[in-house]
Formats: structure tokens, C-alpha cells, sequence
């Protein structure tokens, strides 16, 4: 197998984009990074979606970006695992490029859902859930979050301003980042006032929806010695229902492909400069930290309130926003995330720069833990 | 890269499964294949599926039927490319087992399509075309398929009749198939019977939705010296809305895609003993043979006037079926492609077996023509 370079970036702002079509995000994305990249022309592009088929009425987007972007003939497909779908893409992208099949690779990923209503969206998210156990319930998504939430400080013994800094993190951070959806910082007092989405969950622990788009060329490392690497890259599955988990407050899959990518990228947890992580909701980046080895169980909260995950410390985490701040484009997230940790390790986060970053990690997360893809990235 | 072999295979029944969950039949057709194949634990589980989020309130198939064949901890994916979801699910199964990141992967294809009602279907079903351009003028899928088949006939000078050949050999062929939808033979005054859908389209130039998977293992040939090997796979797309084409009775991507795997398994159309092609639509056989090259452009109908297309003929298509008897549940069909061609290269065709098969060829369409799925099975 050979080993694969991101050699170009791109992404649009994540908001409302009423006036853009999905297929011109992808392709705003898409262009951009082939531009950065300096290539006209790749073998095949992927591109991670989740609800485009429900909200925008558009299947088969590989077929319809490659077009969009003037790359007919070319190998196309649209992947899909809920909130995971773009991690799954750079999963897929990496092996064509590994395996030698293609030389060129972009992978997309792009959603747009907020010209519809709440009711259609929150119809179309609740589908990462498994319809027929959790679902049929009804049950929302942030529903089952707030389950998990609510057991987690049962279990630890914390109470809800405890996840505070997760929140005023974010949108610290988010604050230098041109492409984050809120770019105003908040304090622990605006965090504790948050209203109630679903309770323990309030406003500023729910990551807001988004239209965006984000996108990374990938080549054999071989062809591009100046870019950086992927150095390791799994996915791993848990069951969709999470009544099913032996340990609903524990993320098993998370854990096993933190492990793969670790084992891979010959790399420990410490050797980790930034995590740009999965915080759909606080809970999740929590749990996140605790299974990729950040933080014994229980201890990602403390983690928080210790200051570690600031761009100063020990792990920063959501260095450019995150899902909270940055906005979550839920099939666009994990490619916005491999983006912004590329960023870093080129130097090139401007306000948010985390000083000599050389190791990044990335988390994207489908459902509630079911599909979680990790990558590992360094500067050569 | 390596070569990949099937090792196993597996199908559901095409009908309307109304007690049986989506997942049920992904699981069905997956255990089929690992039983068939003697293994009990995989690398990779890729699930194609096209309508799944929207008529089964379902995303995230990777993980749900990962978890419901007991697969826990493994890497899974869905994939989409509206009909041609389950052919590009071969082919990144095919990619993941040459570049050595896996050593068996299981490809799932599934649809569940008939607990709705039938407008839901054709909205979901239209989301294959392009949702701006083309469908937004209200035109269905079978309706854009009406348009290409009439110009067609004015461009070649055909009578709606002279496609008669194609369901009456579909038909005829599905009576061996115990897994097809109809298993009744019709003869050319039942074809000229048929009700229009959407002229010049009726009931017999249509294939049937229905609801089934079919499945298959892959491994490094290495392994597997006695298995059906992957001589050629390649996807290629095309505009998505028809009226971007240069030709719109001439499948570009099906001729870009065939002529690729054509290379990869150093073979010619002389070659092929078989071939499962994509008729969705009469039309779209038609176009299939022309673009694969087994007959010049406006010579699809008369290859089939001629007795061609029958088992006994030059080139067999729809051997068991096709998409107009075996039914066509749209994101499984590829695979029932993989795994009828893997059959008759078995020789387990049973009644409907092809003598002396040894090459067999696959195309599986996406959309009108977007995105194009080529396979090239051979016996070792």
C-alpha cells in the first residue's frame, strides 16, 4: 500500500446558504481545494452526504458534483453513515489512493439543511438512530444524547454547568475562524443560561445545523514530499441502537478505531498536538476524549475544567470552533475537520494556531457512536 | 494491487416483503454469502442502498446491518448512486481487498421500497435525477426514460413493438429463477397488450420496485484458486440531467466504463458469454449493448430481433431475469447482477444455466445513465 498526502484543502463558510444549491457548495468546496492542490484534473470524487436524497430531494451527488465540477468520465459515488459520512469519505478516498487504483482523489463533504423546516430536518437527523427501536419511540436525536448525558453525570456525579467549558471553548476559538457559523465568544454565565433543548442538553451544548461544504485532494504521498500525511486512518462500527452497548456512557468504536489509527500511525495519545473532535453535543466530545485515551472514564469533564483542552493546553480540542461554533453540516463534518487539522499542521489557522503543531487527530462520529472514523495527521 | 475473488454468494427472494424489516434482508443476503463462503468473521461490510432514508426512516445501514450480523467492531459504509448503488458498492468492496487494508469484505446491496405508498416511491425514486433541472418541471423517472426511448425510435426509425424481444427473453428466463419477482413467460401479443406508463413506456418496457438484497465475499484470489475471480471493474459518470449530454440516446459513462474493464481483464465483447445488463427500461438494454459494444448505435433492437439476446444466442442477457423479472430493488440491484453472473459462471444457474459460461459481464446504471458500474467476472 502506499502511503497518501492531503495535497489541497477547501471549504465554504458553514450558514444559512439559501441562495446555494448543494451542488454549488460541494462544488465551491471541491474547486477550491483542487485549486489549492494546483490539479485540473482526478481520477474519482467522493462525496459524504447525509440527507440530501430527504431535504434537498438530490440523490446520486457523485455523479452530479463530478459533473458540477467538470470531471466527466471519472469514477463517483456518495457514501453515507449519518453524522459520519465525511469521515467515512476520507476513509474510502484514502484507500483508492493506497491501494493504487487512483492517483487523484477528492472527496466532498457537503449538506444543506436548513432551507426546509425543523420538523423535516429533525425527521431527516433522527434516521442515524436505528428507526425501528429508538425511532419508533419518538425520540429525537438530541433526545438520545440527553439519555446519555443524563446517565454520565449520574454515574460521575457531575451537574450540568460542570460541561461549561466545552461550550466556551468552541466559541472562543471559533472566534478566529472565518468559516464558523458563531464566531461570538460566551462565558460560563451565557452558558448557564442557556434554554433547554432537551433536558440535560441546552442550547449550548447542541451543536447547530448548517449548510457547508468541505473538501481535501488526496495523493500518494510519494508525489507531494511537502504535504501532510495521513498517518493512520480507521473506522470501526458499535450497534446503532445504543440500548444495545453494554456501556451506554462508553464508546467502544471510538476506542477500537482511535486504536487502529494510533497502532498504524506508530503514535500514542501524547504525541497528539490537536484532536478536532465529534462535540455534536457536549456529552459527545466527553466521551470522545475518554475513549481516544485523552482521559480516564469519567475524567474527560475534569479534562475540560483543567484547562487541557484550550489551544494552550495539554489537548487542545475544537481548535477552529468545532461542531459547536464552526457548525455542523452534518455530512460535511468530518471533511471540515480533516481540513482545519491540515490547517494547523501547515501553520495556516492564523488567530487559532495551536504553536507547533506537528501530530493532529480527527473523530468524526455517526449516530450516537455507531460509525466512528479517526484519522491521524502529520507534517512531513 | 491484488486480485479479488468471490468467495461466496447470497440472495433474498425479489418481492414485496412487507413483514420482513430492511435490515433483515441486508442480514439475510449477507449471512447467505459468508455461509457460502465458509467465513464467519470480515474486515469491511459495505452496504448499498438508494431510498432507504426516506422510505424506511433509515440511514446509517453500515453499522445497523454490521451490528445485526454480529459484525461488531468491524469497518462498514453505505454507499449511494441511486440504481447503481449496489455496482459501486462492488467496486470499493473490490478496491478495499486489492490494496491489502482488508482480506474479506462483505457487499451487501438492499432496497425496501413497497410499505410505501406509490407517491412516495416516485418522489424518492426521481431524487436519481437531477432535482433542479429536470425534476423540478414535474417530470418522473419512467417519464425522462419515455423521452430518450421515444427519440430513440424517431432517430432509428423503431416501432414500440420491436423492443418486444427484451421483456419476452427476461420473461422467459425468469421461470428458472426461483428467486424472481415474475416467473410467468409472455409472448409478444401480452407485450403489445401492455398499458402505457409513460409513452411510449408501458408495462412491459418497465422493470418492477420491489424489495430483496443480494450479497457477496470478496477475498484476495490467492486465497480462493477455485473462486469466480474480478477480471475488470471500473465506474465512470456522465451528466446527471439529460439534456447536458451531446447524445442523449448514447450512454457515454457505459462506454467508458465497459472499455476500462474491457482492459483490466484483456478481453473483447467477442469474449463475454454472458452479459447482466441494466434494463430498468427497454431503452436502457437497448443503449447498454450498443455502449458495451455488442452492437452498433441503433442496432440494440435488432441484436435482440435477431435472437441475440436468448440463452442460446451470441450474447445472453437477463439470464436470470433481469431488472424486468427478477425484479428491481433499486439499490440491491447491482449485486443480483454480481451474484446471477457469479451463478452461471458456477455453473448453479440451474434451468436458466448458459452452457460453457467462462466470462461474464455486469453494468448496473445509476440515474439515466449518470454513473456507470462495468464488472467483468471470469472462472478460474
Amino acid at each position: 500500500m502506499r502511503q497518501v498526502a492531503i495535497l489541497g484543502v477547501g471549504q465554504t463558510p458553514v450558514r444559512e446558504h439559501w441562495e446555494i444549491a448543494i451542488r454549488d457548495l460541494a462544488v465551491a468546496a471541491g474547486r477550491a481545494a483542487m485549486e489549492d492542490a494546483g490539479v485540473e484534473r482526478v481520477d474519482a470524487i467522493y462525496v459524504g452526504n447525509m440527507t440530501g436524497g430527504s431535504l434537498n430531494q438530490q440523490r446520486q451527488l457523485g455523479a452530479l458534483v463530478a459533473d458540477f465540477l467538470g470531471q466527466w468520465g471519472v469514477e463517483a459515488v456518495r457514501m453515507e453513515a449519518a453524522c459520519g459520512s465525511a469521515g467515512s469519505t476520507m476513509r474510502q478516498g484514502i484507500m483508492a489512493v493506497a491501494s493504487g487504483v487512483c492517483d487523484t482523489v477528492l472527496a466532498i463533504g457537503v449538506e444543506k439543511m436548513t432551507d426546509t423546516g425543523p420538523e423535516e430536518t429533525t425527521t431527516a437527523l433522527v434516521g442515524a438512530a436505528d428507526a425501528e427501536f429508538e425511532a419508533i419511540h419518538g425520540v429525537t436525536f438530541v433526545g438520545l444524547n440527553a439519555l446519555v448525558m443524563r446517565r454520565y453525570m449520574h454515574e460521575y456525579g457531575y451537574s450540568h454547568d460542570d460541561f461549561a467549558p466545552f461550550a466556551v471553548n468552541a466559541h472562543a476559538n471559533a472566534a478566529h475562524n472565518p468559516q464558523a457559523m458563531f464566531r461570538q465568544p460566551i462565558n460560563e454565565k451565557v452558558y448557564r443560561a442557556g434554554r433547554v433543548v432537551a433536558d440535560p442538553i441546552t442550547l449550548y451544548d447542541a451543536s447547530p445545523i448548517g449548510d457547508g461544504a468541505a473538501a481535501v485532494l488526496l495523493v500518494p504521498a510519494e508525489r507531494a514530499p511537502e504535504a501532510v500525511r495521513v498517518a493512520g486512518s480507521a473506522v470501526a462500527v458499535d450497534t446503532v441502537a445504543i440500548h444495545d452497548r453494554a456501556n451506554p456512557i462508553w464508546l467502544e468504536a471510538a476506542e477500537l478505531s482511535a486504536k487502529r489509527a494510533y497502532e498504524q500511525a506508530g503514535v500514542t495519545p501524547e504525541e497528539i498536538d490537536l484532536f478536532e473532535l465529534h462535540d455534536a453535543f457536549s456529552i459527545m466530545a466527553t466521551l470522545s476524549l475518554e475513549a481516544a485515551g485523552f482521559a480516564e472514564r469519567g475524567g474527560g469533564v475534569r479534562l475540560a475544567q483543567q484547562g487541557d483542552i484550550l489551544p494552550t493546553g495539554r489537548i487542545p480540542i475544537s481548535t477552529l470552533g468545532g461542531l459547536k461554533a464552526r457548525g455542523h453540516p452534518v455530512g460535511a463534518t468530518g471533511l471540515y475537520q480533516i481540513v482545519e487539522a491540515t490547517l494547523q499542521l501547515r501553520g495556516q489557522a492564523g488567530g487559532a494556531q495551536i504553536d507547533g503543531a506537528r501530530t493532529a487527530m480527527t473523530q468524526n462520529i455517526g449516530g450516537s457512536g455507531a460509525t466512528i472514523a479517526t484519522h491521524i495527521l502529520q507534517r512531513p
